[in-house]
């Protein structure tokens, strides 16, 4: 006899990870990384880590982060918890409140960690479908679902939902746990930040890797009314961020010019080429992201064109994402590029 | 009504942090770090890292540290994976094969956080009873374990069991998951690496924060028979072990002759204190960790007159545990010093 598996795991597919490309010399616009580097104080706070906070464990509560952030949201320490990116906070909100046959209720398309996430604790997964433009359905019923995940903006069409009607979401159903993943905020026209003083089963999920280009570093984190955020600290592993992680992520916050600055730039970008792409016949919809989603009829071909000429952008082989691809905001040099690339291509 | 908790995490306790003074001047010997600095070599590698490295992704299989691993422990790197510190690879393994119901097998006393993770997931824990001096109990039968995890050596007496004992355990029942956890091993006389080539149901952990002098980078990994190592990589986070943590690592590597050197230093001090608490009356067990328990009767108070004096030792409140201290070896000057304030203790 052999050691076996829970049946929830024996039916879930190993993780496929994301191209990484070996060769030299590719433009990568396919993970929604930032094309700048993090700020020179952050950079410099990890290149100065002193060798007794390697040696030594890190703070397992990562206070001096969350008091930073806590003056930073308006929100007491005990209403954030820090985690290794937003990927294990998402993880672990879904492991505390998700249990065998409980829906997660989610939109489609949307960002694909959540239904594997939902399987990974046996829960299922309850679609609802986007309008043609990415919009959110009229009055969706909610209160079946024990988790609803909204990422706003979106990917990877990346449509922002306005507040109100994101609020009206949230507060219909009570015992819905209702997360407004907040990714990508930063390069959006406003965040959700009051609702989760309004309605006390919401959350909301920031990450690190995108606006504050540390992807590599890995933190992010979660702000909401504490009963909520108290049963994540009851199962996360002891020492979750590391040190390097939670100096590089203190010092970011300490960098708000930089940031606004680089994001003003990815924003001008994203409409510079959100333009030269309806130029170009594509449907390319409205993104508060770092990205856009471009549809030419054909995505496969599309992105294997590109990977021809040496420029990565993401395809995903889904129904109702067959159609484009998600092209990730460069630097400006690498947008000419890229308009300049499709232009010859078609 | 409100958003509700699974049952399982109901019943759980939040985390305790472990004792961290905000006072300065303590020697702290309560949580077995290492007190020497990591290699320089190490040190180095996270104050080069690029600003790119952090801007972007890592890598999420760490196909570099299980390159390095494989060729040190002579396996393919199927045979590996590593995680954000070796607590996450412990409840990665709890959470792939303990379902509900299912039993942890473990000793008393041990690692404290095996029983935690087998709550958190479901399972049920049966206790086997060391001897006096440590030892493993006669044959015992582990057929009813899903799991049996058994640390060599075992903290917090630090025993360590002859190889061909627990070849001869984790081989009695080849379904039940045996993890022979040997985060201490450096500070021991011998390793079970040629046990998990013969047992197809038994992995080795191994941690990067002790005698690697990282527990603030988190890194530690399995190693064992790529059938059981695969279902880890079904439930991990994406990118669980971060750039920096990943370049520590595998500098660490390369620092063989530097670590053990350190490890040389650390187990001769572990000699003379044991020698010396015996000496003045405690019982000392044989301890082949980085750490040495002393009874004395009475361990809270002597914790609580260690404090006084400005070290800290970890003192458990537990039955078989509450008669004495865990010392956690430090520096030659360090162990002197403790040597000292005992003496003028008693």
């Amino acid at each position: 006899m052999k050691v076996m598996e829970t049946e929830l795991v024996k039916n879930l597919e190993p993780y496929a990870p994301g191209e990484q490309p070996q060769e030299a010399g590719f433009t990568k616009l396919n993970t929604n990384e930032n094309p700048y580097p993090p700020a020179p104080e952050v950079v410099l706070a990890i290149q100065t880590l002193d060798a007794n906070d390697m040696r030594k464990y890190p703070d397992p509560v990562c206070g001096k982060l969350r008091r930073i952030l806590s003056e930073k949201h308006n929100v007491t320490p005990d209403w954030i918890f820090a985690g290794n990116g937003s990927d294990e906070v998402l993880r672990l909100i879904f492991q505390a409140y998700l249990a065998p046959g409980d829906v997660l209720g989610i939109t489609d398309p949307t960002y694909s960690l959540y239904p594997v996430l939902a399987r990974m604790f046996g829960a299922k997964v309850k679609i609802f479908d986007l309008g043609p433009e990415g919009e959110l359905p009229r009055n969706p019923e909610i209160s079946s679902c024990k988790i609803f995940a909204l990422a706003n903006p979106n990917p990877p069409y990346g449509v922002f939902y306005p507040l109100s009607e994101v609020e009206k979401l949230a507060c219909s159903s009570p015992s819905t746990l209702f997360i407004i993943d907040e990714a990508y905020v930063d390069f959006a026209r406003g965040d959700s930040l009051d609702i989760i003083h309004r309605c006390e089963n919401a959350l909301i999920s920031r990450s690190f890797s995108k606006s504050f280009s540390l992807a590599g570093m890995r933190v992010g984190y979660t702000v909401g009314p504490s009963p909520l955020i108290r049963n994540l600290y009851k199962i996360k592993d002891s020492y979750n961020v590391n040190s390097a992680s939670q100096a590089a992520a203190c010092a970011a916050l300490h960098a708000a010019e930089y940031y606004k600055e680089i994001s003003r730039k990815i924003i001008e970008d994203r409409i510079f080429v959100t333009r030269e792409l309806r130029k170009l016949g594509f449907k390319a919809y409205d993104s508060e992201g770092n990205f856009v989603f471009a549809e030419s009829g054909d995505g496969k071909t599309l992105y294997e064109k590109l990977k021809a000429k040496k420029i990565l952008v993401r395809y995903f082989d889904l129904p109702r994402l067959k159609k484009g691809v998600r092209i990730t905001i460069g630097t400006h040099e690498e947008m000419l590029s890229l308009v300049e690339t499709l232009r010859n291509l078609i």
